[in-house]
């Protein structure tokens, strides 16, 4: 092995440290971590290798470093927290069978707690969106409304984990709900049993019944299932 | 805003090429990335900003830089990659609920295609827990066990991203699971009715028959939706 096995370990400690602080309530979003001489005390470690560790942490979003004030983990945490993951995601070679699974589970739930949360300018946002699909006048334009509008619709469940899971496999998700539409298409199917599906679900949303919502969930995830043999 | 803006930037920047480069086929896990000197040049940034940012993807374990021959990604991803997420996951003051929605989904869809791809030795192994579940002399171990039948589960739906996205929030799931259990107890159950629960979750998986095991696992959250009055 060429790799420098050092460095991770420290990198883990650091982390371990921080993680523990967090669960015993010491540290909370916005707060200020130990100075980089504590953690390398306590840890045992140099320095230098606790500094490289912030520096990681800093570069992924995770931590804030204040000239002069220490370091801070982040009040908001930016997307390239998800980047890396969403990376590892897309190398995993998944089949498109394991990500219909993931995918069915997580928006079937969301459609569920959708159908009790979502506003009012949500339900208007989300026919918005149907209205374009209507009149797209590309298979490029319909892919990126239908992408929209399932991130819209995971957004109104109000399950802020949820919605991260969904944010974390979203490189995933979008090359999903293109490579399905297409399978669909080739299928048979039409436009209009697209447009359907979509419409069905934004008048269940409409009437938030749970189960109307699911229904209308499953008969979207039946189309995938069958245009894909599953 | 005491933040340096410019570095986290570069890193999306060199995040983005990798991503594109993945998309387009033209790298896999284990593959050689383009040459620092080389992204500098087509992203336009000093050869010290990507150094600094493929550093960083290194310390979270994506690529792996072998001396004299340059940065590759990794074959085999660690756990550090997820840590941060994790920590992000913890920090997010999720309620109870949150976590039970999430995890009842996954856990649902886990054990579903468990039924179906749950080969003999790990029926075994569970079972081997299980065991150990009757004689626990204490509520830690019961606990520790109890955690250990629930990654065991997930692992065998054979999902990678199923698996992957409960690795993703174990450090959420393992305190989740410790609250409802106490939860559970405090609300007059037994631990013979947690130890039930586990048994029909076995029963079920070894006449691997999807429906017994789904309305087994349904069985088992609504103990924890009873618990918490949800």
């Amino acid at each position: 092995m060429l790799t420098n096995i050092k460095t991770p370990k420290v990198y883990d400690q650091v982390i371990e440290e921080i993680k523990n602080k967090i669960k015993n309530g010491e540290i909370k979003k916005g707060d200020k971590l130990p100075s980089e001489r504590e953690m390398a005390e306590s840890l045992g470690v140099s320095r230098t290798s606790v500094r490289e560790a912030l520096r990681a942490l800093e570069v992924i979003g995770l931590v804030e470093s204040r000239q002069g004030a220490g370091n801070y983990i982040r009040t908001n945490f930016n997307n390239s927290l998800f980047e890396p993951l969403s990376i590892m995601f897309m190398l995993q070679e998944s089949s498109p069978k394991e990500m219909y699974d993931l995918r069915e589970t997580l928006e079937l739930q969301c459609a569920k707690l959708s159908a009790k949360n979502i506003e009012d300018n949500e339900l208007e946002l989300l026919t918005a969106i149907l209205d374009r699909m209507y009149v797209a006048e590309s298979e490029e334009e319909s892919l990126e409304l239908d992408i929209k509008f399932h991130y819209l619709l995971a957004k109104t469940s109000r399950n802020v984990l949820l919605i991260n899971v969904v944010e974390v496999i979203s490189q995933l998700m979008d090359e999903f709900i293109k490579k399905s539409r297409m399978q669909i298409l080739h299928e048979g199917n039409t436009r209009e049993n697209l447009l359907d599906i979509h419409e069905n679900l934004v008048r269940a949303l409409k009437c938030r019944d749970e189960l109307k919502v699911s229904s209308a969930m499953k008969e979207h995830f039946d189309l995938i299932r069958k245009a894909y043999g599953y």
